[in-house]
């Protein structure tokens, strides 16, 4: 049994929706885990972390379109001391999630094939983000 | 320490919200395993994993309906060379989520009463879904 | 390797998003494990369990706010004859969800510093809540 749990930091990107996968994939060894699950936790609230298609970018763009529609420039909203797209980040890191459980398959994730790790990053100017990974099994 | 993994696939299913409680459970021997999890993750980006109620079909249908307005026919979407269905259908997978953990106790899923396991088939004419099962316990 | 579970009640609260963290941390002794994760489900469907800022107050009853907005009061909601909360409290657990999995680290949780667990309560009249504390790790 293993448990490898190490931290990184992501470098700070323009509001939208990133493809992560090969960051994560250089940043732990999991070649010697024939089974087990990854867990990828994204200490942060106004960002999120969901999986989906690896491939087309128009894919990153509609989804950012989307949440914008449905979280963005609510007249009810009293949070906005701290800009126009803080509470729309927070609505949209819950609804999406930050806490990611991947499995691992003979020292490899089991994604499928169009399958990516997609950072949603929800804030106009943020700075880097911190993200916990840690892997267990067999 | 066990760690248990199986691949299975779904059979495919209408567009809409299905329960799959049972098929797991038939395709995965939780009985040794005391106090633990599973992990089921669905190898999609155009369909989901939630849980909700295992009663009334009503449910199922209403969550269709909502989902389907919240995400379908936004006129700013651009990705739409795979049919109207692939783009909403990527939005609900992000929004549900593909991959669901569930304590294992005594041998068996520790779900509330009401609880069921649902596949959100969000294309019109989907096929078989890969499943990927790790359970991990004591 | 541990493995720790627990099944705990919150007591009944009102329509709305409140913080539990405090709860959880004392329901369960996390001191032993250096690094592991710690499951947190919740055994209903019309309540979610989801992360977000532990500080302003106003950030909770915007959530409450946008979430009624997008879920409450659908004309095609079929299933009503459980009061009108009901319906979009089932969209709301599924959108939110009811599984959390966070790292931990050194003996603690190892949330980011603006980090809190949020009960999401999305009936009006909801009894206690059951969840269960899953922890594992070496």
């Amino acid at each position: 049994m293993r448990f490898i749990q190490i931290e990184i930091k992501l470098r700070p990107r323009p509001r939208g929706f990133h493809i992560i996968t090969d960051e994560i994939l250089q940043a732990i060894d999991l070649t010697e885990i024939k089974v087990g699950m990854l867990n990828i936790f994204l200490k942060h609230t106004s960002a999120s972390l969901s999986i989906n298609e690896n491939c087309e970018r128009e894919v990153r763009s509609d989804m950012e379109n989307l949440f914008s529609d449905l979280c963005d420039e609510k007249p009810y909203f009293k949070h906005t001391y701290e800009g126009e797209d803080d509470m729309p980040a927070h609505a949209k890191s819950s609804l999406l999630g930050v806490s990611l459980n991947i499995p691992i398959t003979e020292g490899r994730l089991n994604l499928g094939t169009w399958q990516g790790i997609y950072l949603g990053e929800h804030r106009e100017n943020a700075g880097s983000r911190s993200i916990v990974l840690t892997a267990s099994g067999i």
